[in-house]
């Protein structure tokens, strides 16, 4: 009964899904602190349609990263939130971007790593663990909703 | 008793009354259609304000779109929502704009088109029908609304 | 970096998913304008039941079609909202209905064409492409219940 | 200044504008006490949806009766609200119906008659008194949408 | 089971049940009338806690008569809300009082007359009708708060 | 001190009122399980009200249920919900109907049933246990509103 | 006029009501202080959840305070909400407990004997004055779930 | 393209119309000031309802003011809200009044000015511009309820 | 048309699924009786957070109980909610548990059982039938949470 | 550990501290007691104003003793909230005052007794605690808005 | 007792400071207006934002305004919120500015004069008046915030 | 105006305020990370007061790490956000605890760190920047409230 009903008939490997789950972990809060700086720093008159976005993205990865944390802890694993090594386990790295245009591209750039590394987790998870992949499907939605909103303030879309 | 105590002693011509107000029904129908596909299009980083018009448009020309089929109800006709045939019975025709500045300048076309023909129904109404004359004053009160907007967004007016 | 994340590493083929969507957009937008006639014609003492059905489906429709909009979007396309041709691009065709027996019936057939054609296209897109997906699948259940509601109302089911 | 401001530059006769007021008052608090009535005696398994549009006709009369009350007053006039006689002043007669049908008739009756005293009304006050003129129109537009509230319940239109 | 499981067991007389009822409902009637006229009519810099206490008074009455009457339909009886012949089947009469000193003693007559009909109807239900002696003893406790609120407004108190 | 205040100074017999209390939950919870049912099936174009008064009493009687349950626990007792069984204990039998007019019959014969048991119980807590007899009479007050509800779905009354 | 409505044909010792209500008031005083000290001084890790049932009793013997002075009033007394004696006029005394355990148990006690002499009260009023008698009455169901809580807490009853 | 929809197929003289409205604005705005200042300068135990009214009148005049300019921005003029010579653009004069008498009989006589300048102007616009007669109908209509409530302080109508 | 879109194309085979939520409903229903049970008897100033557990669980199951019963409905089949042979329809048994620790642990043996057959169930309808297995996915997250709460109130996780 | 963060680097006198703080958590005591009195009974058509000021100056002074409470607490003190004793702790006395006009200017004479102690502990604690020193300004505030309230009321200030 | 507890032990000297605050005041009013005509009459696609700024900050002006005239009155001064002499008394001139670019500059400046005005006043009430002090820091507070909003619209400072 | 209002006439030392304010945001951030790691992983049937403590002071002191980041803004300076060396420039190291004891005393310990830096700054920005001072006033006293709440967890106060 120690283990858990999520894990005792769980027919995957706890510990990848454990691994797998803590980089997005990284990945998300390393968004998330990248998002707060440049909701704070971004200027100019064209600046406040930005700064709404990188707000609202700020508050929905620090959502996601909640329920990643919330997963691994279901599956029995520790979320790791150290601010030590932090980056070095993060998919992007961490670029603020100086200018706006800056800002905006070092965000496409993280989005896209983001959304090509949550693509390759789903196909990991379906099959045996339709609860991790409903997550990780809800999360890669939301960051292509991020990808297209990056692309509008661009401009390069229409 | 069937025809209702609005029409009974109604003094204008019924017909030529539901006619021009399913003109009227055309045209919201149509400019529904044309802020919807704008609101989802318009990019740029000057487009969240207008995107947000184009959106708030929308929902209001929908409003009118409702108060019209329903006044035509009451007035025993039957409003024509059919698609087919949408764009001939519209005063403005369809046509969306590709960049930002062309979505705004369409929008200003059709509304000044639209102001045009409120005005000549309001005086058609003047003095049999005080319950159409004020709903369309009301209509045409909101379409000036949008044409101030419009303006206000191409910088025209300052 | 102009075609966005969201294609960069897409599997499917961009094109042809944009075309399904379009013909769904259609659909949608085609039904948007049956519920909401009926909405305001439906009479009889058993009509105000069928009306807020009506009313509640046709808001219920309109959403349907932004997401459908949004998507094609983020996927590059252009939505088609013109009405001219909006009948000949649908799956059912614009039949009001006259009486609210009829006209609840034109629901339902129009209602069936869209599950099987979402059906189908949700075929289409599993297994690359989990966003329109899951968008297709909670688009299915909600045609679903609407197909249940028109059941209902006609008292075929009990 | 006793009198004040509202009647001191008006141009119409007061007196016959607050017997005008009064007989419309009456009118109302005749239509409140019918509708209440039915609100709670109305019965069967279609009686529902007509339970609920007595309830808000009750509710929107009672808002005329009150308005109606109000402007007396601003006009230096005393409402006469004593149920003594209430009747008599009215212009229909109180008339509760026994069956759902017979009820939604009287209604329609009644309906009718205050329709048309409310068309002569505005006649009399506009040209001078702009403000009472808005008054009465606000409450025909809403006597008009009660007909047809009650002509959809009996089903006589589509 | 035409009759209704609240009757088929009730112990008491109906048909005198019903009477009582219809004379509190009058009672309640006629007060809402009188509350209503004296919202519109109080003045003087003093007036503005006295209307709001007038108004929401005229409220509370108002909910008593709805009450009142759903208790007579739910025992089997018919609710007389006829406006000819209302003051005679109310207890206290219809006197509106001119100045507001007149208006909160007239008040304060009326209540007490009700007061101590409520108080021989508790009487009469006691014992064999729990459900509509909580009514009336809901209906008591009002009116007691109505007395206190009129010698407030009169000073007589402290 | 371990028996609590509400027993210590408790002049009746605690066992029988437990007793008493717990036949009223299972009736109870066998009415929320035919009424949560009868939502569900419930068809047929005027069964719209009726699907919304069968929810309503479902969640009204869920809270008598945790009210009665609540009031055993502190008069010291155990409420029984074990699901085997609950048919015997409890007044009514679970009987569901197939056509919406049999299900409301069935739930008349089921509410009078219910009715009589609570003015019986009444009668045992008048006299030495308030908060006991409250309870009951309220639950009452709502089962005679349970059935005039029915009866007005029949038609039966007016 | 003087005394009022709710005293003229009040057929009880008005003066020794006033003095049963005076001694009611000084007991729920007593226990508001008690328990607001509590809801601030109580510790520890189970504290939480005690610290809340604290401040909601305090709240609700608050709220019966109100209550017990405005009926004092509106029989004609004087609320006596002096400190100076408070406490020789409160049946329970002021303890408050110093580890959670003692304050929980103190609680038990005063709340006993608040029940007590609300049941001894409720009696004196039975009879005469149904307003006072479902005042003690309500507030005695309060009182008796403020004993349960306590007990939960102490976890004496399972 | 430049002068906008508004005024192109503009009947009146636009010059004069914002002329008008540029005095509308500045009575308005010298409107705001006083009644801010007797907001919170007013005293006395009655002094609390008219500090209300103030307020509230503060609060409208204001609306009116912001509504005033944005209508002589779509007529292509520009609002004059300069403080200097506000004074002298104004109908009525900037006083405050000392006592609370003062202040209401201040408030009267500016209201009467407003009033009448108001009723000229809705004669100027009518026939020929819609919008802006519906908009002065509207503040007309507030006016006229501003001197009924100070005359109502006043207590000189009863 | 009789048995509706959702069927007619539909490509498993209907009456084996209607078995198999039936059974997934008398679970649920067995599991609401049993956290209701729970919500009410747990003591103990530790229970406070157990209990908040118990009341939202059970209502969560409740909510799984209705969509299972509606969409058995949707497919043509017949919800069996008869409290007769409950138990044995059900994966767990009712068993309530005595203390706290009892109770918990009886959760945990429950929800495991549920989180097997709803993974089980997920793998029957995969495939052919995406509105059941999105529904049976959310209730099967739901429980991984509902099993996850009960381990940590146990405390053996961490 | 053991003392807490607040006091271990405290530079001030923590006893003294503690015991000017119980000094006004008596004072604010007793004015609820007082304001709390003087709700219930002040009466005269002027009282309204008063009343609505006195009920909201005790939930105020509650509020600042409840803040008082927790600021000892924090510093490691005890809060005396005993009702014995309570008086001669406060700075002000108990009287309530008769009349309307004796009641506010009772209170002009505690509120002024208040801030001038308040304005002394503002400078004990200015230097080493400024938490302390906001609370307490934060409270010195809300009492010179209180006592200009009573001025407002007695009219002393025009 | 006439002039109030603020000013009978109040240290400083109370015409100097009256003289300031109003100055205060002044400086607020004209910023107002500014900001209100801006709010109208701003134009340009990238005006959006801005206009939101003016409004926000046209709203906290006024309340900033309000706040100072309330303390004044408690001082025991007279606000001066005559607009004859308002530009001679405020510290800013009334400019508005044409262009956008314009118009954030003439605020900046304004804004600069006002934060420098307001650190001087804090310094002239520190240590004598802590009521006074706390107000002044808080509109400081915000009028360095629109400092910022004005230099980011301006884009000055990435 | 390059560098805004806020230090153009500031009289402290920019550089050293922004250096300052940095460390004071790292430790903030350092701390937003332990308590979302512990509202997650905190376990045992007493935790979840503590999980409810953890995750509102996750939410606060994001809220101060934002106002920090603001006030850097403001000042001119740059708020650094880079996980990498945040432990560094943190006060408290970056310690989760294992069990639920262990966690509430790395907290107390980081807490009280905080509160002695926070200490120190208030003195150093004291005399010439309020705004700060404010700021940090304000940040330390849910400092000091965030240390009690942990205390009484602990247990270690009463």
């Amino acid at each position: 009964m120690e283990r858990g009903a999520v894990t005792s008939s769980y027919e995957g490997d706890v510990d990848q899904a454990v691994a797998l789950l803590n980089t997005a972990l990284a990945t998300e809060l390393v968004c998330v602190l990248r998002y707060q700086y440049q909701t704070v720093m971004a200027t100019g008159i064209h600046s406040e349609s930005a700064k709404r976005e990188f707000a609202q993205h700020a508050t929905e990865e620090q959502g996601h990263a909640n329920r990643l944390a919330e997963r691994i802890n279901q599956l029995g694993g520790k979320p790791n939130m150290n601010p030590e090594g932090l980056c070095s386990r993060s998919h992007p790295e961490f670029v603020e971007g100086d200018s706006l245009a800056d800002m905006i591209r070092e965000n496409l750039i993280a989005e896209r790593i983001a959304i090509d590394s949550y693509r390759e987790m789903i196909g990991f998870f379906r099959g045996h663990d339709s609860t991790t992949r409903k997550l990780l499907e809800e999360i890669l939605e939301v960051e292509e909703e991020h990808d297209t909103d990056m692309q509008e303030l661009l401009g390069s879309r229409a």
